[in-house]
Order: structure tokens, then C-alpha cells, then sequence
């Protein structure tokens, strides 16, 4: 548990990088969303924003990528700000058990989804930022919050990708529908859809996702997003609720908070150490990076970062 | 986040006591195994076992109670250091979303149940146990377990209690059978229902328990009973999977991995800084104690243990 | 099981018609199509269309009421009349042990509907009929079967309902896009969706549905809509799926193929002997017309109309 | 749909012997049941017992085979002529939608099994049947039943398939005890799984199935053993759920109450026409006879005996 030292770790990250292109088992990319399923899967960048303030990355930590369910993580940090604690009366905190964007659970729980981070629960989320606002307002309040935590003002939407999941995205406009006959929804589903299709559609690179994530680790050069309480309970619900139905198994094998993205990407949180931006598009089973994971499992076992000891 | 001084906290722990007296919302006894619900609910203990090798305690922290499904940490941890991977060839690693004794999942999947802490999984768990052994070894094993990592041999099963059990316990003689009927019981259902009554039906103090748990929050003065990656393992599933359908608000209001048992105990785990045993057999909705879990909440609150910063 | 005679049958009906107002047990209107919330429960129609072309009628056999679900019957029909057997790629025909409009079932058997009469199946069967057509052609062909069918030119649909039902049918939205979800909806789902809540808000009296019913009873004087084989797997369908998950029960007491609509109405078929066209609009918790269903069965116990003897 | 003439129809039945034999498509014998596994699927045999007291038969008509399921129809008939309609508290009436040895629904519905004929059904009316009786005393109702039935001394258990069952049926164990933890098993599990496996074991002939199915279709001849009304509920439930997850496929195709056992026997009645015993013990993907299934619908087809005109 005794910690690596930055030099270590910039090596590590390199012999890591080497490595995961020569195992040459990088998964399959999403293929629900025309835009993101002509991505070459071949692909890994990594981003490490250390308590000191330094920034260590390899690979492709400079591209862009369409960041998806990360977002949700800013969505539900941008609410709980505003609204705090009001939010668990329309969305639960346990894991699924269950897909992604899975309709069973929603229909046993009366319209109240299991957590914030499957689909359903995350359109409940956007559709409280909605509330009082317009969707212009409530995507500049989200890409701002994540702009500010980034200190970056490049942060943008990729309009393409927003419009491709507009077109296909037909489960989670059954989601909203579903979830506004339960009256768990306020707005136009129309309206909800659309705010929740253009923040998932925010593309960043692994070293502006770690800049990013460096509020949630409470890192002394991070910028204060949100009270410590609440931080710690973002961080909870990213270990239970992060990746779908193979939360438990990324919390079992790598041992931090993260979230998910089906674009690839990984933000990984080590309180008080670090943050951590993974990308590489390929995914495992469940809907998640695969190298990306992998990736995490090596760190954590190199580093010791693991909160479980 | 500075960690209080013993002394302060031995205080908090009276205060704590005292408070929860005061409150007097005990929740309800399990009322499903008759040996236990004769138990008066307004009763609660306390006991926190430090990395200086000081134990704390508040309340009845030396009152015997029957652990139940905490338990289930320990056969775990025989069978990870008999077998060690193998076992998730049988059980899986993710939350269940499901009720403690939900037969529904496992339907789903086959036979492989969810986790090793739903019942099902703990049946598979301690049919492994009964590879090459009676049930008289094995539970010879898990209390051996118990016994050198509290390092005290004055920790008993109460036979009145697995008695009460093998006589009421029909959901989880349903529950083997239909394991078995999927190929995934190797023993006689009898025997391994047997002996998981048995061990279910360990008495132990919160001292005890506090003292038990050692190895898991890696104290120095704690016996070595696993390895640093199993320990890490145990603490992760805890944290995911330790409170059945409660799983993610216990990490969201605590922060700390942890097992609960019906009997009203709790084991919770602050990693490199303290095991802390618990005890209030008053339980809340799903099936946890009620005054455990509140206590575990304020005492992460205090001391700042919670693993997520 | 000997045939009652006409006129002590008409005597029978006067009789049911008196008994039903003075048991006074309506049941409740259906509350989520806020123009059919409005309507007085207290209300009893029912006539019946004899082999010998005699109709006789009882309380508000002349009422027009929405024919909701029932619609469901003929614009199977028109499919099974146009493309025949190729339907039962898209849907099954199983009871569906669930409420007529879960979601649940759908995906457990991704995105088949179970069969055609809960709402997932009607809406794939409505989808096959606009297969070529425009929503007001396929609205047409539907309209023009029924009035074919009971030789009246005088059958409409309301618009004010079907307008109600477009504002809130949110569960009937999600469906729809779930379906498209899984690829088994080819139509825009806004097309699909006003061509089903349209062929739905046809209304008619219990007299035009008894008429319109005739062909499935395969009486003498009926306009020939179906061939036999085709009448018989139709009806067949109604007995063991016509009442959402109360099938088995009214097939229990009533013994006769039937679909019901939750604007009360239900469309009764004695096969050989008599159409049977009932309103009552106060539902029972199953969603089925609560003194129609208790009409049926008095009928048949009074008649042995009962298709098992 | 008139009835062809006896001469007709035994020729027919010669036809699709050698059909069903020309075919070469049997099915697959059921194999968890070891004494049944070994059984040649390519057999047929088929019994008519007609209104005017012929017996008419081709194939194997006269080889013993195990009742299996059929028997939960004479088990319930026991049980509705003791207690009658009480017995509806205990058991439902609709369609499962699931597999006959589900244990999915019985959850979600507290205990209470969806209908008589699913194994947890037919459990809890043998468990009525003990009521007042040991298993011997049930098991001799049961058999005396079927014989007086059958007007034939001459039906007997095979003990060696009961026995095999009783080593074997580990999910029907499941069941039981499941049962049994809601309250809905009154009897230790093992008399009620011991009576419950002895009465499946029956060994009958088509042509002793037949004649034991007269009653049911209340033929002249028949020996009166229910009440019509409780007849015509019984063939109610063979329509709706006689064939497990395949009923309404079955209503579809053949139009005529049966109850199907995994033994490959089929028992199915044309009220006030005939009383047909079947058996091919190759079984279709739903665990029915894949071959009887096909006679049974080339049958109804022939003689126009589909109760739905």
C-alpha cells in the first residue's frame, strides 16, 4: 500500500500501453449508435491527475472521445448542487442487477428507477435539471459544470453523435414514456430525451476526463464542486452503480469508484490520490471498456490504490 | 478527514449509546426463526477494535448474539483460502437487486446465484466447503476461522438456534433443492443445509466480532488469515454485495464494506484503521439492523473512515 | 344443455337487466383516458344475435359506447384475412400471465409480443396493417370490416377519444418504441400509435357489436368475413387471451371465446348459436367489464352456451 | 363440420398412424426422469372412445405408458368433488406464461401457484388431497378414481418411475418446500412430493385414458363422477393451461381441452363426442408430445370436433 512514485508510475503507464496493444483483444465497439460504430476499436489512451498537481498520460490521452454515460456523473453532480438530497424521492441508489437501459426493474418499481446511473434513472435526473429551464439552459449549466471542474473551456458537444442517438436512440424514447406514464417525468419526453442525448454526446479527451474527475478524488488543486458529504456519496454510488450490472465485478477486481461509458470511456476515481481518464472504445459483455477495465485492474494492483486496502 | 483521537471517540461511542437509547426506534426482531424473536429490540452494543491494538466499546458490547449471514464472511473466506478463485465458477460477484432469499434470480441465471452473501450463494459456498469433509469439519473449519482470527476460543454455535432453523428454514430448503436440481449442490441438500444452519448459528460480542474482523481491515496486530488481494476481495464484495437490496444506501450513507446478519449484528470494516462490531437486533425493511446501521452511519461521520474521501 | 327457447331467453335478459341494477355493484370506469373517466358506471346493455338472424335486446342495447380493446378482434381479422399465417413471426399466441399493457414480458422475449391482444401485440398487428397503407386507409379497411361485418354503415369512430388517448397514452407510447427498439415495429411509431388509438375510440352499441360479432360465431345469416379455419384459431385466441390476465377465469366461469374493452364493453361468441354483445363500462380489478362478465355468465349457465359441454 | 361416421373415422386413425410413422419426426424423450429417459420416442398409439360407446383405436393403443401430468386433471377432480370450490383459494386459474416447473411466479405471487396444472398447482391439490388421509389413503382415492373412471380394475402405479422421480426431482422438492414457506403446503413436504410423485407414476393405455376421459366429456355411457358444471370448469382449465407455456398454441391448433404429461401421453376431450387417449413419448420444445400434439390437431381438423365451431 505504500505509494509509487511519479517516475514509477509514468513508466508504468507506458509498459501498460505497450502491453494492452500487444494482447490485441480490444472488445467491440457499441454499434446502437451509428456514429460511435465506425470507431476502430484498436485504440487506448490513459490520463493520471496526481494529488501534486501533475498530469502523467500515455497512448491516445489527446483524442477526443464521445464521453456517453460519463456525463451522468455531472448530470446527477450539477442536481444534487441544486436540489441536494430532494432527488432520491424519484430515483433509487442500488445497483440494477440488470442492463443498462433495461425496462423490467422500472415496471416492478412503479416508475422509480433502481439508480441514477442506468438509463432510466439518469433521464430522471435530466429531466429535474430541466426543471425551470430550458434544455439550452440546462446543457450550458451541465457542460459549464464540467468545464469548471476541468478548468477547460474546450469541452463541446458533438452534435453528430446527438443526432444519431436522436434517430435510433428508440429505447430510452420508450424509457421516457414509460417513466412520464408513471409521472416520473415533468417535462415533454421530447424535451428530456433531447438533454439527455446532447450531454451524453459531450466529447473529451483521458486528460480533460481526469481533470475533470479531480474534484471527485478532493484533490487539494481541484476546484470545490460540492461539499465533501456529498462528494463521498457521488463516489458510493459510482462503486455500487458504475458500470451496469458488472458493478460488482469492477469494484471486486479494480476496488475504486468509476463510471462508464459505452463511447469507451472510464473515469476512475482514488480518493485523495487521484483521477484517472481511460479510454479505449472496445467493449466487454456488459457494456464497458474492456482495455479500459483492464487498464484500471493493472493500475490499482500497481499503485494500491484500491479503497478496500 | 483527520482521524479522532481514541479518547474522543471512546466518548462518541457513549454519546452514541446514549442517543440511540433516547431515540428508541428499534425496528422489529426477525420474526422467521422462533429462537430469535423472543429477543427484546431496545438493545444495542458497540465495540471498535483500533490499528494501536486498543479495543473501544459502548453499550452491550458483550452481550452474545447469533451472527446469521455475517457468517457467510467468514466461509468465504475458508473457501477463498481452500480454493481461492475456483469458487466463482459457482457464484457470481454482483449485487442481486433481490430480497436475501429471492428464488427469482436464480431461476434467471441458472442456477449460479448472484453473490455469495444472498443465501443461495452462501448454500453454494458451504456445499464447497463440504468438498472432501463432513459437516462436523467443516464446521470444525469455519469456527477454527472465527476462533484464531479473534483469537479468543470461547466462540460457540448455539445449537437451539440451528435447531429452530433446520426445523422453519423451508425457503432455504427450497432454495438447495432447486441449486441442486441446476447440478450446482454436490452434497446431499440435508447435509449442506446442515451445516450452513450451523454456522449461521455462531454466537459471538460485538468484541468479538470487532476482534474477528481484524484481518479484514489489515490491522498489524491482526493474525494473518488471507492474503492482502483476497482481503481487498472480501472488503469489495462486502461494500457491494453486504446488504442484500440495502447494499447501495448502506455504501451510500456509510462508506465502509460491511455484513449484516438478521440476527441484528453487523461487521463493518474501516480498511488500515479499525474492525468495528455492532449490535442492535431491531431490523429495518430489508432485513438490517436499524440501530447498526444509523450507528455505523454517525460513527463514519465522526471519524471520517468512510473509503470514499 | 338443451337450447332455451327465444322468448324465454328475451324474459331471461329482462330478468339479468333488473338483477344487475339491483345488485348495484358497478365496479369502477376506467380512470387513465380522461374522456372515458367521465361516464356513469351505473349503466347495462346487452343484446344477442341468434342463428334464426333474431336480435334481442335488453337495457341499453341502443348506447353507443368506445369498443376500446375489442377493436383488437377485427383488425386481427383484417391481417389474417390480408397476409394469413406470416403474423405469428412478429406475435405470439400465448396468454401473457401479465396486465394488459406491461412491458415486462417484452423483454424477457425480446420484443415479440405474447399475443395479439395485449396492447404490445395489437400494436404489431396494427403496424402490419399499415404495411402499404396510410393510417387513413388503414383506418379505413378496419372500419370498413366492422361495418361489413355487422351490415351497418352507420359505425364511427370518436375522435374526442381518440384525441384523449393521444395526449396521455405514455404507456402505449413507451411500448411502441420499445418494439421499434427491437426492430418488430416498421412504421413511424407516431403513425402506428394514431392508427391503434383511433381503430380503438370506434364506437358502437351492444347491437352492432352483436351483429358485427355474428361471422366469428359462424351464423348462417353472417356476411362471410373469414374462412372457417380461420374463425375457429381466431376465437381460440379470445378464450385463452381476450381478457388480459384474467382469461383463465372468465374462461372458468363463462366457458366462451370473448374479448373485452376497458369501455365495458364485451364481444361474446357461442360458436353455431348466437353473437352476444354486452356494455357495462364499471371495470373489476382484472380491467374486464365487471357486470358484463357476470351477464356472460348468467347467460351461459342459463343458455349451456358454454363451449365445454 | 359434420361428424364423420365411425367407419371414416377408424380408417383416418390407420392413415395418420402410418403418417406419424412416414414422418420420422418424434420429438425427444423427456430425460430427467432416469426411467423415462429410456424410453423409444418412435411410438404412437391413439384411442377414440365415441358417444355411442365404440372404442376405436390404431397404433400402440394398447402399450402402458406413464401418466406423468395427466394426472394432476384426476387428482383435481378428486379434490373438486370433495371440497369443491375452496380449493380456489389455494390455487389460481390463469395461464403461467412460464414452464411447468417455474418458480419465478410463484414468488411474485406470495405462494399462491398460477393454476392447478404447473407442478406447484398440482402440488398444492395433492396436498388438499391429504387432508384427513396418509399418502396410502390419498394415493387409493386417486387410483380408485381413475378406475371407476375407466370402469377397469386394472390401472396401476409403476414404483420403479416414482421411485426414480423421488431420487431425482429436486425441483419439485423446491417447490414444496418454497410452498411450504408461505404457508400453502399443510403436510410434511416429503408425503406431499411422496403422493404427489406416486400418482404421476400411473401406468395407463390410450385405450384406458380414454375411457377414464369419458366422464369429461360427458359422454351417455360414462360413469357420472363430477357434476356437469364442475365438468365443464374442468375442460375451461385443460383450454387455458393444459399444456404449460404452450396451451395457447395449442387452443390455436387443435380447439379441444387436453392435458399433456411429459410421458408423452395427451388426454383430449370433445364435449359430447368423444374422449381421445394419445401417446408418442418424443416431446416438442414446450415438454408435449410432439407427435400426439400433431394427431390431435390432423383429428380435430377431420372430424370438425374444435369446440370453436
Amino acid at each position: 500500500m505504500t505509494m509509487a512514485a511519479p517516475a514509477d508510475l509514468a513508466q508504468f503507464l507506458e509498459r501498460l500501453t505497450s502491453d494492452i496493444h500487444a494482447m490485441d483483444q480490444w472488445g467491440r465497439v457499441a454499434d446502437y449508435i451509428p456514429e460511435l460504430a465506425r470507431i476502430d476499436p484498436a485504440q487506448f489512451g490513459i490520463a493520471v491527475a496526481l494529488a501534486d498537481g501533475q498530469m502523467l498520460q500515455a497512448g491516445q490521452a489527446g483524442q477526443r472521445f464521445s464521453i456517453q454515460s460519463i456525463s451522468k456523473v455531472f448530470s446527477l453532480a450539477c442536481v444534487l448542487g441544486r436540489i441536494g438530497e430532494q432527488i432520491w424521492s424519484r430515483v433509487g441508489r442500488e445497483p440494477s442487477g440488470d442492463r443498462f437501459d433495461s425496462i423490467l426493474l422500472l415496471e416492478q418499481e412503479k416508475g422509480r428507477p433502481r439508480n441514477p446511473f442506468i438509463n432510466a434513472g439518469a433521464l430522471v435526473v435530466t429531466d429535474e435539471l430541466l426543471t425551470g429551464r430550458t434544455p439550452q439552459q440546462a446543457l450550458a449549466e451541465v457542460l459549464g459544470f464540467i468545464r469548471a471542474a476541468a478548468e477547460d473551456p474546450e469541452i463541446h458537444i458533438d452534435k453528430a453523435v446527438a443526432a444519431s442517438e436522436a434517430e435510433t436512440g428508440h429505447r430510452n424514447k420508450a424509457l421516457a414514456h414509460y417513466l412520464r406514464s408513471f409521472g416520473n417525468l415533468r417535462n415533454d419526453p421530447d424535451w428530456t430525451l433531447g438533454t439527455y442525448f446532447h450531454h451524453c454526446a459531450i466529447e473529451m479527451t483521458c486528460v480533460q476526463l481526469a481533470r475533470a474527475g479531480r474534484f471527485l478524488a478532493h484533490l487539494p488543486e481541484a476546484p470545490a464542486m460540492l461539499s465533501p458529504a456529498k462528494l463521498r456519496r457521488l463516489n458510493a454510488l459510482m462503486m455500487t452503480c458504475g458500470h451496469y450490472d458488472g458493478s460488482g465485478n469492477f469494484a471486486f477486481r479494480v476496488g475504486m469508484p468509476a463510471k462508464s461509458g459505452v463511447g469507451g470511456g472510464l473515469l476512475v476515481i482514488a480518493p485523495g490520490r487521484a483521477s484517472i481518464g481511460i479510454w479505449s472504445p472496445g467493449l466487454d459483455a456488459w457494456g464497458n471498456s474492456q482495455m479500459g477495465t483492464l487498464a484500471a485492474e493493472r493500475l490499482a494492483d500497481f499503485t494500491g490504490w484500491s479503497v478496500f486496502g
